[in-house]
């Protein structure tokens, strides 16, 4: 039997797990035990420094609530989110990449027609999404759902905003015909800041970094056999895309938006959806 | 500019700090990064695991209170607490070493004469504890600090039972004459479990693991111009000195606890505490 000591640390406390735990909760374990210890001993964490973080961390469970989740914003921030998005979402070349699902998808939107507009209020500069949505091959994709959601024009959610914003103002579900096409009118999103006014605000301004998202139209894709899509589409030229606080910008997901009428700020954005097959996902 | 990839996730997020971040807090976020993106790597943590760790954290922050730090409880139990006690603290062979301070230290212990008992409640297997404070040529210390702390007969700390112990039972401060010598009464102290009832506690028994520490009696000794010893001294034979649930015990701080007097159930406890000169401390 040896005690702990700061050689054999790791050993130490990786060795306490009883004999029932299952082997991926021991892996799980082993590598967060390792890592953890790796991190203070590598840069000789000094004890103010881990008091810090205590209470950072402290803080950053106290301010979390129903609607506020501050620990999946510290995830989103320190690429963490989008990087477990893309050890579990390596799709084949051609399929449409995925990005971050965010905090503000809510269930129970209203399925609706194509061509319908889901801006309820009426306010932004109106835009009409329109594509496909394809396999592999280009063929098309029967009866599969669009779930879409967005801010409004001036980058606040409806749920951000209940007292202002009708229900499930810029959100709709669109199922495609056999055709696999889709269309509906919408506003062409605009950049927004994550909320910055917490623990996760503050250790952004302190590192030196805005808390700004580029301008982006949330996307779930689903359909019977093919593995579901989350992405966001990108509004391109938008001043943050190399910037974003969450890391959620694929170059494939950055889209022109056109202007097709300049009277009345129209906008018109084509995206195809190309869904791979279940087992065609490598991840 | 690249955007975010599996790949160059590190770099990604690293590189979006500012330019007037400090070297050292560049220095601990970027092995933060490190560590975090090579963990969710190498383990290809699912998202349903992401997931409950998210809700391990939020709980983790959300039970804590003005009594109850449940974030440095995780820090104990997975080492990390001693991790960053060891590399703070590397003393030279022969000084006496630290171990954890833990949470039950309060400020304001009254002072008290040698001899004196600071069992208030009279429970308890009562037990002298003597010795001395030396440098590590073993030349006494004059005018040396000792506080002690421990938890009664039950295992619970005055600061745990207002309503049953009186203020600053089993606490006292001792300061020494120019022999270096200390002596006092209080009670052989007796293991306990860390607070079990909060998400740690889950965790702990989800791993196979008790949340015991073994019998063990805090203190902290200070001295002008060497550096201050924070340890325990813990009982010779406790069931729990090779599975302390924060990994607390050095061999060296194992004393024997003698029973002198067979009769009334006392003890006695010998420990000679030996002080580094500051610049003597290489941590």
């Amino acid at each position: 039997m040896s005690y702990f000591t700061e050689e054999n640390s790791e050993e130490a406390v990786s060795a306490r797990m009883g004999e029932n735990v299952s082997p991926r909760l021991r892996q799980i374990m082993d590598a967060l035990i390792h890592h953890l210890h790796a991190f203070v001993k590598e840069v000789e964490l000094t004890e103010a420094e881990w008091e810090v973080a205590i209470d950072f961390l402290t803080k950053t469970g106290q301010i979390c609530s129903d609607t506020r989740q501050e620990f999946i914003l510290l995830s989103d921030v320190l690429g963490v989110s989008m990087l477990v998005d893309a050890v579990n979402h390596r799709a084949p070349d051609g399929a449409t990449e995925t990005t971050v699902f965010g905090p503000f998808h809510v269930e129970g939107a209203p399925e609706r027609q194509m061509g319908d507009n889901i801006c309820l209020d009426g306010k932004g500069e109106i835009c009409l999404f329109q594509g496909r949505v394809v396999d592999l091959e280009g063929n098309p994709i029967d009866n599969a759902l669009i779930s879409v959601w967005s801010d409004n024009y001036e980058g606040f959610y409806d749920v951000q905003q209940p007292d202002i914003q009708p229900p499930f103002n810029n959100r709709g579900i669109f199922r495609t015909g056999p055709d696999g096409r889709y269309a509906f009118r919408g506003i062409k999103p605009v950049a927004y800041p994550i909320p910055d006014d917490g623990p996760v605000g503050k250790m952004l301004a302190t590192l030196g970094r805005h808390p700004w998202r580029p301008a982006h139209t949330h996307f779930m894709v689903t359909a019977d056999g093919y593995s579901r899509v989350i992405t966001h589409i990108f509004v391109e030229g938008d001043r943050y895309l190399t910037s974003d606080a969450v890391f959620g910008v694929k170059k494939s997901l950055i889209i022109p938006f056109e202007k097709v009428d300049r009277a009345n700020e129209a906008w018109q954005a084509d995206f195809d959806f190309v869904l791979c097959r279940q087992k065609q996902n490598k991840g």
